[in-house]
């Protein structure tokens, strides 16, 4: 652990802490709404507050190692020798990224036979994703890295081919209110997954220090949140359009709201 | 941190377990009142208790904080070192100011067009001029505390124009019953939020000390209190109100109390 500034300390610190937060929030925000949606769509937002309950866990745990990793001395933060543990990151996401896209297919309401295969394949692909990018992440030479990466962005790059390609009929056939978020949610998927290989390749290059450390850790958690929380409000207004129908047949008895 | 007496070190740190304790209810409350309200306010109940539950969460972390700055010695609060984290008000106010709004937007019931326009537009709003605020809370200089202030009032007075302006047409449209509320919840919202500029520019002329802290500490815990408990209570009163339609139309089946 490098030494940092007590501004880069905190901003870190308060990123975690805020983290923990927005995530705790959606995960009740997903559950308590599953109420608003038709029955059919209800397991997709028990699957969003599982992923962001998953993240709120270990934001807690990550902001507990951050604070044991560091000690104040002649007003800089100094390496107490407690390594901050990486790998709550990748435990997180070994769960929650395959949880994520199948959330996706379950709020498409595709049909039982491409909803089991689909949603088997990506969360196969996701879970192999983040398998291989682990190895690289721990290693102490550049070279394991570029090589662990490169070979963790196979299953990316599958993975946006059957976002993009594979689920485009399925995306097609939604209702056209829905549409416009589903196309916008799959998207967000794509491109708040992007900075994790910026940041990974980072290491790659040889960027270090304390201003790489602040960069990384407020870059990933940032798109923790976008990924997990954002996202999965998109997968609840999805839900919520799809579910008008069934709340207008039960003839307003429990109609909900426009959104 | 400056010294202070056991008295105003006391005072603060039962103002922040009041707070936690206040607000950790509250959720509690509007959790548990979704089922008296019709299914279309439910969403604006499950928000309005997201908003007490990351203060709580918040208040938690505060009192901790508060609790670590100081130690007894001699009679009088000594500094332990350990800065007290005024952050956590920041992060808090990030997320929970937006969402106060929308609560307001969802309970008044307007079309999702307008709904998602209007939400959008104050949340993002309410998230500028907090973000505008920070920089100015930790800068050294009273002129940089200025600056920061006035730019994040320009956001502050915007919001103050839709609430006064852009909504007072909707506002004319509530059901008679309800309509009284719903002024006073804006009322609330503006005369509450007055407090935060007043407490901020106290910075900014110098005013500091054992005194200073005391009431900034003191007064920013009241503020939240009314601006979030009290203010749940109002959108939980508007929501009961124009509720009693569609529990009337169920037969009186699941009729819930006038209030």
């Amino acid at each position: 652990m490098v030494d940092m500034t007590i501004g880069q300390f905190n901003l870190i610190y308060n990123a975690f802490s805020f983290a923990f937060a927005a995530l705790a929030a959606a995960t009740l925000f997903f559950w308590l709404g599953r109420s608003q949606v038709a029955p059919q769509y209800r397991t997709a937002l028990t699957i969003t507050g599982l992923v962001t309950f998953i993240a709120a866990y270990h934001y807690l745990r990550i902001f507990e190692s951050w604070t044991a990793a560091y000690d104040v001395a002649d007003g800089v933060m100094v390496a107490t020798g407690a390594t901050f543990n990486q790998a709550y990151r990748y435990v997180d996401w070994l769960l929650t990224v395959p949880l994520l896209l199948i959330e996706l297919i379950l709020v498409m309401g595709l049909s039982r036979q491409e909803t089991l295969s689909r949603g088997l394949r990506l969360g196969l692909l996701a879970a192999l994703m983040i398998a291989l990018g682990y190895p690289g992440e721990i290693a102490d030479s550049a070279s394991a890295r570029w090589f662990w990466g490169i070979a963790s962005m196979i299953p990316f790059l599958w993975i946006v081919y059957e976002l993009f390609v594979g689920l485009s009929k399925s995306i097609d056939n939604q209702p056209e209110d829905a549409r416009g978020l589903v196309n916008l949610a799959r998207w967000v998927v794509v491109l708040s997954w992007s900075f994790y290989p910026l940041v990974y390749f980072a290491g790659a290059i040889g960027l270090d220090g304390a201003t790489a450390t602040t960069i990384v850790e407020v870059g990933y958690t940032v798109s923790d949140i976008v990924a997990k929380a954002v996202f999965g409000v998109l997968i609840y207004m999805i839900a919520v359009r799809k579910s008008q129908d069934y709340f207008d047949k039960q003839g307003g008895k429990d109609a909900v709201p426009a959104e």
